[in-house]
C-alpha cells in the first residue's frame, strides 16, 4: 500500500532496525557498562552552558509573537546578517544576510539545494566513502547519484576518476569535508583542484555544475588544521551547514545554506532554495534555535574530549596491529576490516560486545566505522576487548 | 539553471513578493497604525506563559545531551505516549506512542504523509476553497490534485461532485476543518458522509483511499462545536496536527501525525511515514519543542481575542451589506467580493491601506480571505474604512 518509491527503503530499515535492538539485546544480558557501542554520531559532549544561558535571556526579554512566529521563509534577518558576518571574518569572504538561508539541519538544507537545481534522470558525483542518506537525498529529485571509488591509501578524493566520471549529465557535486566516515579534510590543493576540474567540464559541456560542501563537521578540525571556505575557490559553490555537531544540537534542527553572489542565476536560485524550504513542508528553521546560534556563533567546541578518544583510540587500535588513518576531523575512525567481508568481523566484534557499522554501508566494504562521539570511559573499558578482537582476527 | 519543476513557483512568488512589499510600502507612506494588513495567517495572541516556564524547568532539570540530542525519527517515545494518552482522553480513542510521529509543523506532516503513499500520476482530491500550497505538497511527488467546486451556499463540502471525483487514480482526499479560508467546520453527519463515499469507493476500486485530515485550527472552534475526531469514523485516516496556532509557536515547526491500527498495512505505513520524515531531510521534529509541548497538552488556547475579532468584525461587514457566512473556527473570514473580480475588489480596498488575499489563491474566485488573526485595536481602526469600501463597491 505504500509508495512505491518507498518500499526498498521500508525494507531496508529493518536492517537498520535490527542493528538497534542488538544494542540493546546486548545491554539487558551483559549490562549497559559492558556493551561498547560505537555505531551512532550523536555528540557525547553536551551543548556548551551558553546555549541555556541563551535560551533563557531570549525567552525573558524578546516578544513570543517574534521568537516564536513565522518569518520569512528563509530565516530572521538579523541571524542571517550575524552569520553572514562571522563567516566573513573567520574566511575573508563577502556575504550579506541574502546569501544566507536558514535551514531544519544540514540535511535538510541539502534536500532543498538539490530540490531547487537537480531535474529527473540529471546525474550528482560524489567520493565514497560517504554518508549514505545521500542516495534518498538525490532520488528524491530523481536524480541519479554516481559515485567515484574511494582511494583506499589515504581517503584522499579520487580526482582522475572524478573528472572522467563528470558527464553532460552531471548537475552537481557533493563533498563532506572533514569527511564522515573517514575523518579526512580536504586541504587548499584538493579543492583547488576540484574547482579546476570543474571549471573545465563546465566550459566542455556549456552547463552549470554545482559543488554541494556538506560541512556538518566544519568546527570538528584537530591539530589546528584549517578546513578551506570552499566558495572562494569556486564560483557554483552552496555551502550546507549545521550547528548539530558544533553546538552539541543535532535534535534542534538548525543550520544553514550559503548561496555566493558570484553563483550564476545566485538570485533565482537564491529564490528557489527558499521556496524549496517552503514547499518541502519545513517552511522556515525552527525560530528559537535561529535566534539562540545568532549569540553563539564565537563558542568554539570543546574539542579537547573528541580529540582525546581520538588519540586513545587510534594510538590503541595501531598498537594491536590493526590498520587505519589517522582522522583529522569529525568524530569517526574508519578502519581497515583484517577479514575480506567486514561485516563478518562486524559479527566477531559483537562477541565482544563492540558494535560498528560496515563500511558497505557507506559504500566502502573492507572497513568498519568506528564514532568515537562516546564516553572516554568507555573507549578505556573496550580496548582489552579490541585486544582480544585484534589477536582472533589478525592472524597472520 | 533552476530545476524545471521550480521554474512556476520562482515566477508565481514574485507576485506573493509584491504583495508583502505592498504592505510595507503603504506603511511607510500612511504610517504603520493607519495600514489594516489582513492577509497573514501568523496567530496574534502570543505563547501562554506556560511555554516560557516550561521551557525554563526543561533546561534547567533535563541532561543536554537529552533534551537537545537525536532520538527516533518518530520523536521521543515520553512525547508520543503523553500526546496518544490526550488524544484517548479527549476523543475517546485507543492510541499508543506508536501512532502518533513527530513532525515538523503540519507541512512537513502532510509531506511525509504524500511521500509514503502517493505514486506517480495518482490523484489527490481535495475540496475548493482550500490552502493552495496542497499543490506543491502533491506535485513534491508527481501525484494530481484535482479539486472539487466550492459549495458557495454555505462552503460545506459539495458531495455529489466529491463522489462523482473519485477515480480508480484516486489515492488521497485532503480535508481541513475548521477551514482555512472559509472558518467552516465539517460536522459529524458530513465526516460519516465522507467516510461512507470513501469506503464504496474503496469497494468499488478494490483499492485503499486515504482520507488526509490537515487539522492545525483543530483547537479554535468557536461556541462550543465540535470537531469530530476523524479516525473514529474511517480507518484509513492521516491526522495531521500542529501546535503552530493552538500554542501560537507556528516558527518552531511542531506538529504531529496520527495513524491508527485500523489502517490497513498500517505497520509499513508507519515505518514509510518514519523513514520519509528522515530522509525529506527533518530527521526529526525540533527537540526541545517536543518536550515542551508534551507539557502544554492540556492548555486550551485563548479563543477570547480571536472570537471578540470575529464577532466585531462580522457583524460589521454585514452591517455595512457585505456578504459572508459567520466562521464556526480558523480564525479568517470568508467575504464575497461585491465585484466579480475579486482582485480588482483587492485593489480598491488598497486604496483605503485594507488588505486581503484574493479567493483565486484559494481556488475560489469571487471571494476574499480576511485573516483576523490581528490586533482588536487594529480592527476597530480599520471598521470606517471598510464602510467606505462597502459604499464604493456595494452599488445597488
Amino acid at each position: 500500500m505504500i509508495a512505491k518509491k518507498m518500499v526498498n527503503l521500508v525494507e531496508k530499515n529493518s536492517v537498520i532496525r535490527e542493528m538497534f535492538e542488538e544494542g540493546k539485546r546486548l545491554a539487558d544480558i551483559y549490562g549497559e557498562e559492558n556493551v561498547f557501542d560505537f555505531s551512532l554520531g550523536n555528540p557525547s559532549v553536551p551543548a556548551p552552558s551558553k546555549v541555556k544561558e541563551v535560551i533563557k535571556e531570549i525567552i525573558d526579554s524578546e516578544d513570543p509573537l517574534v521568537i516564536h512566529g513565522y518569518m520569512s521563509n528563509a530565516g530572521f534577518e538579523d541571524v542571517r546578517d550575524a552569520i553572514s558576518k562571522n563567516i566573513n571574518e573567520r574566511f575573508k569572504t563577502n556575504f550579506s544576510y541574502e546569501n544566507i538561508i536558514m535551514t531544519v539541519g544540514a540535511a535538510s538544507g541539502l534536500n532543498i539545494v538539490l530540490k531547487s537545481i537537480l531535474n529527473e534522470g540529471e546525474e550528482v558525483l560524489t567520493f565514497a566513502p560517504y554518508f549514505v542518506e545521500y542516495n534518498s537525498y538525490v532520488e528524491n529529485y530523481d536524480g541519479i547519484l554516481n559515485v567515484v571509488s574511494p582511494n583506499l591509501e589515504n581517503f584522499e578524493p579520487n580526482l582522475e576518476e572524478f573528472e572522467q566520471k563528470i558527464t553532460e549529465k552531471t548537475r552537481a557535486v557533493i563533498i563532506n569535508t572533514p569527511n564522515n566516515p573517514t575523518g579526512v579534510i580536504y586541504s587548499e590543493d584538493v579543492i583547488k583542484k576540484i574547482a579546476e576540474i570543474l571549471n573545465r567540464k563546465q566550459k566542455e559541456y556549456n552547463r552549470q555544475i554545482f559543488l554541494i560542501s556538506d560541512e556538518p563537521y566544519r568546527e570538528l578540525a584537530y591539530d589546528n588544521i584549517e578546513v578551506p571556505y570552499v566558495t572562494k575557490y569556486y564560483n557554483n559553490t552552496f555551502v550546507v551547514y549545521s550547528f548539530s555537531k558544533s553546538l552539541s544540537l543535532p535534535g534542534e534542527r538548525i543550520g544553514y545554506v550559503v548561496i555566493p553572489n558570484e553563483m550564476d542565476d545566485h538570485e533565482n536560485i537564491i529564490t528557489a532554495v527558499t521556496i524549496a524550504n517552503r514547499v518541502i513542508g519545513c517552511v522556515n528553521a525552527p525560530a528559537l534555535f535561529q535566534k539562540v546560534v545568532m549569540h553563539c556563533l564565537d563558542i568554539k567546541p570543546d574539542l579537547k574530549t573528541y580529540d582525546e578518544n581520538r588519540n586513545l583510540l587510534y594510538n590503541a587500535l595501531k598498537d594491536y596491529g590493526f590498520e587505519c588513518i589517522k582522522p583529522q576531523g569529525a568524530f569517526y575512525l574508519f578502519l581497515k576490516s583484517p577479514i575480506e567481508d567486514e561485516k563478518q568481523f562486524c559479527n566477531i566484534a559483537k562477541k565482544y560486545n563492540i558494535l560498528f557499522v560496515p563500511g558497505s554501508s557507506f559504500a566502502c566494504p573492507g572497513y568498519v566505522r568506528i564514532a568515537y562521539c562516546v564516553s572516554t570511559d568507555m573507549i578505556k573499558r573496550s580496548l582489552p576487548k579490541f585486544e582480544l578482537l585484534a589477536k582472533e582476527t589478525l592472524k597472520k
